[in-house]
């Protein structure tokens, strides 16, 4: 059965998922990589750009490493919101093309919900493809385009909430980062008791951050209930 | 060197420290007691309630235990805010004399925060007294009768949140319980970036919950700060 996953959602102490004020100089606004901290230095980010030579990892980030990484096993379609794809405005520069230069992490279809779709675009072995969909119907898309694993939610936190609130995420990973953000993209707003139907799993590591996993019974999957 | 202290102040993984309408019949509003679960099972919880018999403890709350009895050592003074005295409306009964029955577990004077004051209240070894002062006079009030000892901020969470916002705090203790309570008395408002002053340790317990204790350098304690 495939599901729907969010991984790597990183949030402050009071629940903000990103900062203020997001732009092209700052993709997490006023947060900086405060947020990112603890997943800069494991060997999966580090993978992820590209890294050619060896970089030596702190023992620290191991455990760290073991949630990064399971983001990219089994999942074979990502839908992510329009403020990650790119700065706010990127719907009106024809030439953007994300933020992962030639070679994007995804290497499985990306769709990208956006009120200003455009045609599909291919980036290294990446192809985003743009849509004005409700999240359930983007999440079908998605499924299908998985051929049979499972579909990552992969942000921002404002996407995220949207599929928490319809019941659509079969598992949720959050990093809790100890600092207070104090304002940006909150990612609990409006979700009151949506915890109910997950089990949760609670992990603090050596950076000092705590990984939440929380989990629901597989026969309530988002595609079972008609995604 | 004597300082401000608050301990076993559980929040919500959406930063509410109560729930929404408390009441004589919940004290806790709607959130039960679904923020004290990891605290309940606790010999320190369980001595408290002076509870005659021996109760069998749970292994898994021992690693809580250590957090929770550390709320009671060395501490020579309480400071609470009025809704954690009593009920609202509390003031208007003149019989109300605390949650506590006849033995309270604290020991120590407590200085309660109220709008409303009213004379000194002895109930078993403790004695309460009223004050309408803001939160740095109060401090030094209770700095004053701890001779030598530290003060605990007793809490609830929008008299810590006050105490916090004018850096009255050396050491906080902040249980994060992974619910969503959605509504109630928000810890964290108002705080970015509070936590730059203080180094941060974290701990998860087989309860489920996530220990985190921000300690300040000493030199800068709140009552070397005049308090």
């Amino acid at each position: 059965m495939s599901i729907a996953r969010v991984h790597n959602l990183a949030v402050s102490l009071d629940g903000f998922g990103s900062g203020a004020h997001p732009s092209r100089d700052a993709p997490f606004g006023h947060a900086g990589t405060r947020l990112m901290d603890w997943f800069l230095p494991t060997p999966t980010f580090q993978a992820q750009t590209g890294a050619r030579e060896r970089v030596p990892v702190d023992p620290a980030a191991e455990a760290d490493d073991r949630y990064a990484r399971r983001s990219f096993e089994g999942v074979g379609a990502e839908i992510m919101g329009a403020g990650k794809f790119g700065p706010p405005g990127w719907q009106r520069d024809p030439a953007w093309r994300g933020w992962w230069g030639e070679e994007p992490p995804f290497h499985s279809p990306v769709f990208v919900l956006t009120g200003s779709p455009r045609g599909d675009l291919s980036v290294g072995d990446t192809t985003f493809h743009f849509l004005a969909a409700p999240p359930r119907e983007a999440l079908a898309r998605a499924f299908d385009a998985a051929q049979g694993l499972d579909v990552r939610i992969g942000g921002g936190p404002s996407t995220v909430r949207r599929f928490l609130a319809e019941g659509l995420v079969d598992l949720l990973h959050v990093v809790v980062v100890p600092i207070l953000l104090g304002r940006g993209s909150h990612l609990w707003h409006g979700l009151e008791g949506w915890e109910r139907d997950y089990a949760v799993a609670a992990e603090t590591t050596p950076s000092g951050v705590t990984h939440l996993t929380f989990t629901r019974a597989a026969q309530e999957s988002a595609r079972s209930s008609g995604a």
